[in-house]
């Protein structure tokens, strides 16, 4: 079998990888763990794909709102349609930062347009669209398409995980079908273990055998405390592993072990040359760190390849 | 390999289940699926075991709310508390028959004092509290603990289309986390499997890293409209096996497929011998059959043996 991890650069981050993996994997070790009960959770944005200069999905759903106002002049002076509208990146980057400083005033409104942007929809036309953009568009700086924007070392994670027993699910703040349609190509994460935010549903009958569309209305915002309570929901036990990169990521990182041995992870964004450097979003996350006990994925020095179409 | 399915009689009925699975599976076949879209979903009460003389869930809830009214007077008199304590069977019985019918008043009084049985309780003491229930009591009547009054030919069925690249999902109106402690026992179906209803929960957090605790409200009862929605939500794949006996479950039988070939499963219970003889909530259901082109199961006609735990 080849070395694991190839892209992970030698030293203590990649070492307490594959020492837990180990240590969970043996069944002579006190640390063992069956492998039904080996189940890791993931973070997307800034953990698995690249989130910068805005999340991916944010430009899916302002170039579907700006199509909108296009047809509509009457949206062209209300948000969030007018900075799609107008391409108001300000206003726009405003509200991630702002979130995740705790004012939700602005998600709000963004969350107003995206829940009528796609009312009516069937998930199989939203799931089209998503795989369409994410294949046919290329990430704004970065030179690739945004499908190639995940990360070739937590890929390498995902399998070597997989390779001994576990269960990997991708547990995200970001919308759970607009990732569904590429997590499988990305990451070989299969749709069933993609947990994320959602709009409403509601089961339309016609003489096909009915249709699930959206509803003008979000069920849950799957970020911070809500993240336990989506994994209970989904799979039915705590995790072992757990891998985020911002604050909404404290309470699953938390929850992962519970009062057993686990092994949680904090990617922190310290490579402005390969990728971006940014704390913003992720200081309460990173000044807990060390305390928390958990382990600080460093993309400068961790990771000797940072995406997974770079092969130097 | 041994020949699949013994506990069925040789008729139409299991044919064509045969017939579909080697459909699906054979390449070379115009009805070919691909693995990954092999996915099968299930009711449980009345489908994968037995629903009479009541939901055996029901029984768990009684329990509770006995136990409940012993300590706290004021509770002898009000509903759903007054029923359990004394143990009033026409009024528990009569909810679920009403609720086939449309009303679901009563319902609703007895969802308002299952919320708060439970309310405050972390997600592993309910599942230890119900699989203590399941494997400790023994059903009213059929003489066996509740753990096994699973149906032997479900659980063949199951096996058989594992066997054959399926995913099998139970999709239940009962409560979710009351099946997953027995449904990997019982079914050999994980707790990433088992889709159904739900309290609302909430993470609380603690030194240990926090807990998964039920709030005094429901989240969502997985029934009739609701079933294809939760079917998405969990899997993000249309089914193309779906087996419900209830009316609950007719939108989920018409969802299964959708414009592709499906096989639509309907159990009849008719056999007052072996188990129980009812159509009481699955009336419409059993009327519809023909028209919507759904296999009708007869537990007396095509089932050799009923229970798991029968060797004749």
């Amino acid at each position: 079998m080849s070395e694991p991890l190839p892209s992970w650069n030698d030293g203590p981050t990649r070492e307490a990888m594959l020492a837990f993996v180990e240590s969970v994997s043996d069944e002579s070790d006190p640390g063992y763990v069956p492998p039904v009960e080996r189940v890791a959770v993931f973070d997307n944005d800034g953990t698995l794909w690249c989130e910068k200069p805005m999340p991916i999905e944010l430009g899916f759903i302002l170039a579907r709102l700006a199509q909108m106002a296009e047809q509509d002049e009457a949206l062209r002076g209300r948000q969030p349609w007018k900075a799609a509208y107008e391409r108001d990146d300000a206003w726009l980057g405003g509200v991630v930062t702002k979130h995740y400083h705790g004012d939700d005033s602005d998600v709000k409104v963004l969350i107003g347009g995206i829940v009528q942007a796609f009312a009516g929809t069937t998930v199989e036309e939203y799931a089209t669209s998503a795989h369409a953009f994410l294949s046919e568009n290329d990430h704004p700086t970065l030179g690739r398409r945004l499908a190639d924007c995940g990360y070739r070392p937590m890929v390498e994670l995902l399998r070597h995980l997989e390779a001994n027993g576990f269960a990997c699910y991708i547990v995200s703040g970001g919308d759970r079908d607009f990732m569904r349609p590429v997590t499988s190509e990305i990451y070989g994460v299969p749709s069933e273990r993609v947990v994320g935010s959602s709009s409403a549903l509601r089961y339309r009958e016609d003489e096909n055998g009915g249709s699930v569309v959206y509803e003008a209305a979000m069920d849950f915002f799957d970020d911070g405390p809500i993240k336990p309570v989506r994994i209970w929901s989904r799979i039915g036990r705590r995790p072992i592993l757990a891998c985020g990169n911002s604050n909404g990521d404290m309470q699953m990182l938390r929850y992962a072990g519970g009062p057993r041995p686990a092994l949680r992870l904090l990617v922190s964004h310290d490579d402005a040359d390969r990728e971006f450097a940014y704390t913003a979003g992720a200081e309460h996350a990173l000044e807990s760190a060390d305390a928390e006990g958990w382990t600080v994925i460093s993309v400068k020095n961790d990771w000797s390849g940072v995406f997974a179409d770079v092969t130097a």
